[in-house]
């Protein structure tokens, strides 16, 4: 078969760490006798230097005709970078947050998983880790305070900033199947985050996850107040499989999940709307101060575009060759700087390679 | 001096720890020649059960007269107590949030530090822990989603809950003098933490806490969104001193750095206004579990008792001498079970006391 993958490679490592997501992918073509047709699509900075705009109209019709969009990241140093003068819609992020809303990718997938190779860079204590953990994490992605009316204004004289965070429960609904889809393939739990001891979009969100749960009666569900769920998270993080939430919590909770990991160049993230198309990028930032330098960890972008012949292709023997290639590369003892070891005898164990020699080792074990 | 101690044992484990802190109170009125009046409120479930209301106006009067009050605990089990049958407005945590907000107690301050003999009890690795960490999380605390206006209704046939979060440059304002007149007090670093890549509100936050950082030159400050924060409270929390944020981002925030700590059974708060007033509570929770069983751990109790002898009686003097009791039975070995030592060899080095014990032996190291 034939795919159109759009392909938005973006600022700092993004290009470098898609470029490697795109050999595998031809890898897998090979293999398997596909054939991914690639369109490259500008956002973010890039785009706002290019077009002055961070995602262009022209851009997200290129998405919207794709099977599904690889990204590697967007931004840069907020600090220093010229694009962060702009007005906050036109800064690189808004044209992520645009092409979330545009293309109604309202779920987003975002594994947490400990890889057994790496357990040392697991900040947590052994007897914590104990036999490892593996959540994913259900975020709604188009609702919320992300996407809510917002003004600043001057009230009797005092500037006054208001935010809105909105739910409906259709919202809500879509998100909670999502989620309760994902566990049935997986353990079967679901933790619901929400804070519905002080907010009404959280009362509603725990309502309608108790009508959804109702359809799912293999699934053990529980509710949990999101800053319980942050203290969880470090304290035992093995108790949860998937975690449903909205989308400034789960913004908040999977980076904690994925630092918990102690991998965040190992973790891929999918977002999804109601048909087969999804956007797919690793969870980790555009890490600016290392850009360029083919020292960046591409495996994350791999697992992403795993992800992608998962849920946009169906190609699952596919998926399963990619991610098993990278637990044999992690077994081989190859690493990426970020993953290296700290101590001076793990370090002799292990070889560290830079970006592009990653690809070509999970290409080989393919 | 005679101050006026309002007294909210609450529910759980509430009217058990509050007991100890008294007795640590009364100890240290005999040594430093003070007196201390109390006055019992009744807020939480044990309000309900008498006044169908879990805060009455005649408990807020008693609190405003009051020079501080001192809290236990308030709540109980969400899925099984009578009290969570009732609209949210009449719930146990409604008459805290009530609390708050009719006294102004818009500083919340909740120091998260580890203690040097309970390290073991650190959900992180050695090497993250290092020499330890020591945070104040300065939370506004009567603004922002918890108080803004809320609503659920039907558009359009669709059941639609949306509330807002709103801020004033003057409630922003007063809570950065706080943070950054406690960092003076401290290591002179505030970390303010937002979402201003998405919130108006964020963005006014972040503008505000700039103007008063001009008047700060010895203190170091710096923004960080708050997802990085929940981030980096688990790679590195040592790099943090003061971390200054908004309600609900300081509700998640501060519960994650708690657990970090690894003794949520140690740690204080106080929530102060603009007089010299507080409400000091510790930061764990009304534990039903186990209350009533003399088990629960008081020292947090009295340490937020101890925080009310600082910040509302300026009795610095004694404040120390309370800390240094609560380090020293450390020290001396004395555990309460929720930080006992996990391994068998550690267990025999330390003696389990009960909640009451350990109220005794550190009133006789003040
Ligand atoms: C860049 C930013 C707007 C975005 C978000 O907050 O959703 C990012 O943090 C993420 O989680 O994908
Ligand atoms: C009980 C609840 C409303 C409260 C809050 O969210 O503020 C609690 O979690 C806290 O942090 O004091």
């Amino acid at each position: 078969m034939k795919y159109q993958v759009g392909v938005i490679a973006g600022d700092g490592i993004g290009p470098e760490i898609v470029a490697e997501a795109q050999k595998v992918l031809n890898c897998v073509a090979d293999k398997f006798g596909h054939e991914f047709e690639y369109e490259d699509i500008l956002m973010g900075g890039c785009s706002i230097d290019a077009t002055g705009e961070p995602l262009t109209d022209h851009a997200i019709e290129q998405a919207l005709h794709s099977d599904a969009v690889l990204m590697g990241s967007i931004g840069g140093n907020t600090s220093t970078s010229p694009w962060y003068k702009l007005p906050p819609e036109k800064r690189p992020e808004a044209g992520l947050l645009k092409l979330r809303k545009s293309l109604n990718l309202f779920a987003n997938l975002r594994p947490a998983y400990l890889y057994e190779e790496l357990k040392e860079a697991c900040p947590l204590r052994d007897d914590i880790i104990g036999t490892g953990f593996d959540m994913m994490i259900m975020r709604e992605l188009t609702g919320g305070l992300y996407f809510g009316a917002r003004k600043t204004s001057e009230v009797d004289g005092v500037v006054t900033a208001v935010d809105t965070l909105t739910y409906t429960e259709n919202e809500i609904r879509r998100i909670a199947i999502k989620g309760f889809d994902i566990a049935m393939k997986r353990r079967r739990k679901v933790t619901s985050v929400d804070k519905a001891n002080v907010l009404d979009s959280s009362r509603l969100w725990r309502k309608i996850v108790e009508e959804v749960a109702k359809h799912y009666p293999e699934v053990t569900y529980e509710h949990m107040l999101v800053d319980n769920c942050a203290m969880q998270l470090v304290k035992d993080p093995k108790q949860f499989d998937v975690i449903l939430t909205e989308n400034m919590f789960g913004d908040i909770l999977s980076d904690e999940a994925s630092m918990v990991t102690g991998s965040i160049g190992m973790l891929s993230s999918a977002s999804l709307n109601d048909t087969k198309f999804g956007l797919y990028e690793p969870s980790g930032g555009s890490a600016p101060d290392i850009a360029g330098q083919g020292i960046a960890n591409p495996i994350a972008t791999i697992l992403s575009a795993a992800m992608m012949l998962r849920y946009s292709f169906d190609l699952d023997k596919e998926a399963d060759a990619v991610e098993n290639a990278v637990k044999q590369v992690l077994k081989d003892g190859y690493r990426t700087i970020d993953i290296m070891p700290q101590e001076e005898d793990k370090k002799s164990a292990v070889e560290q390679v830079g970006t592009s020699r990653m690809g070509d080792l999970i290409c080989e074990r393919i």
